[in-house]
């Protein structure tokens, strides 16, 4: 059984939060704002809504895409660094919210914003290995309950959104091979304590540049394939500076990577399938890299393939 | 390649508090703590020790009994609910304190009682599928920060500890198949509210009473075996009352399901692993059921055989 992805469901909220009137507080440009940072408006949940309210709105909206037989999953994995308890997990909560079947194995996993590529991973071994043919794979992660609006290093960077990412048996992707990485030392270079995110941007800039980039070239010649043969890369938006320097170190057309978070923010880990989203159905395109980094620190490439 | 258990390391914190000291306060006699609970005194650890030093205690106990080559190990996940940091997920921090290779894969599990069964199951898959030839599943989920101490359903229940599984293509033990299921519309019968943890004894029974003797069945049918064919079933100690009449519900003798956790406590995803600990070596040992049930609500249950 050869399991993948065959839909994604989107939420973003409507309600927007503007950048530019920081600038004068932060005392930043507006230049420096639209071709650094890169984000312009960034997307707020309600306050009364938690991880598992956006979950179900993004598989609202997939609903909208296309009828799903809920009695007919078997996993529901949510991607998560703020559920809405402690415990129980936000996965249970869901499971209760749409009225998914008993016999529906359900969890969570903490990781930031290399979430998504392991979310697949996890998921897709996960279901192949027991014979489970339909699943979501939920990324809900809203950084509002965490951020700090007066602190610039984060205040102007981050966004609200979940996804929820379909898996079936009869994929319009699959995983073609995906690699991991660790870097456990530097855990306090984005961290919450007493409620609040403290992010060391020049530390995780640091280790984004010198990990992902061979990281990437390492999963191309492990599978002989040259940046040629991929016909998108989706790398996650740390900032666009980040996104830019990344893509020059890799030495890749624009045309090739992306760039869709200004007017939402980075979604940490549901940036990725939210791109990855708008080219489903695209013709021309047989092979995406997707690649995403942060929190931990941690970093994971997968090489996604056109069935 | 066929991933499975090779050997596990255990810590339980030498400190114990006693629930004789409160019989008078909670107004119950020492028959009914001995019989029905079943814990007469609780593992705590100190103050100062949080999920990932318990994991580095078990790492230490399992370097006793093994030389491990640490970077060799591709995967390092943790099982709790009680992570060091909302983020990042403590199995970076893990990753860090132990000096763990930049090349391991690195996530947390967000699973109560029946994060052990989950976790194998999930560690495995992803090992199998990756190629990833060692692997550690740490269960760490110290509930003394959440218990409430006045609390007559929780106080006298849980213990700390924390367990490492050695994961290997060498494997004493292998997952023959795995069951999974959920109930999301009681998530609320185990949940922490304002850092502290509640519980609805009475549904979590009720719910572990209905699902688990069906699903224990299931599984075995599915496999074509008896019950006569287990040598041992591990189930998680929710109390000594809930395990004795899950025992009498599934027809089995007092001497295929071992009770250990008086001295200690219900220590959540950590119980199973540590009774499994005591029987991997065990000749004339060909079968174990393991069976986690709890937070979610959630139950999983697994068949593992020797190699």
């Amino acid at each position: 059984m050869m399991i993948g992805i065959n839909n994604i469901g989107v939420y973003i909220p409507q309600k927007r939060k503007s950048n530019l009137e920081k600038l004068e507080k932060f005392g930043i440009d507006e230049n420096f704002l639209k071709n650094k940072i890169g984000v312009i408006t960034r997307a707020v949940k309600e306050e009364y809504q938690r991880a598992s309210d956006l979950c179900v709105e993004a598989f609202k909206n997939l609903q909208k895409k296309e009828e799903i037989d809920i009695d007919g999953i078997g996993l529901s994995i949510v991607v998560t660094q703020n559920p809405d308890y402690r415990l129980p997990h936000t996965s249970a909560v869901v499971h209760g919210k749409l009225g998914l079947p008993k016999n529906c194995a359900c969890f969570d996993i903490s990781l930031g914003c290399s979430g998504y590529v392991y979310g697949l991973a996890i998921a897709v071994s996960f279901m192949e290995k027991f014979g489970i043919k339909k699943g979501l794979l939920f990324t809900s992660d809203p950084y509002s309950e965490i951020v700090d609006e007066g602190d610039k290093n984060t205040s102007l960077l981050f966004g609200d959104a979940a996804t929820v990412t379909l898996l079936t048996e009869n994929p319009k992707w699959v995983i073609r091979d995906a690699i991991f990485e660790t870097d456990g030392k530097q855990y306090e270079a984005l961290i919450v304590r007493d409620g609040k995110l403290f992010m060391n941007g020049r530390a995780v800039f640091n280790y984004v540049l010198t990990s992902v980039p061979k990281q990437i070239q390492t999963l191309l010649e492990k599978n002989n394939l040259s940046k040629d043969d991929i016909d998108l890369f989706i790398l996650h938006p740390g900032s666009k500076y980040m996104l830019d320097v990344l893509r020059l170190r890799l030495k890749l057309p624009p045309e090739k990577v992306p760039i869709d978070f200004s007017e939402y923010g980075n979604t940490v880990s549901s940036s990725i399938p939210i791109v990855l989203e708008k080219f489903l159905n695209e013709k021309g395109i047989g092979r995406i890299l997707i690649s995403g980094f942060g929190v931990g620190l941690s970093s994971a490439s997968a090489i996604l393939k056109r069935v």
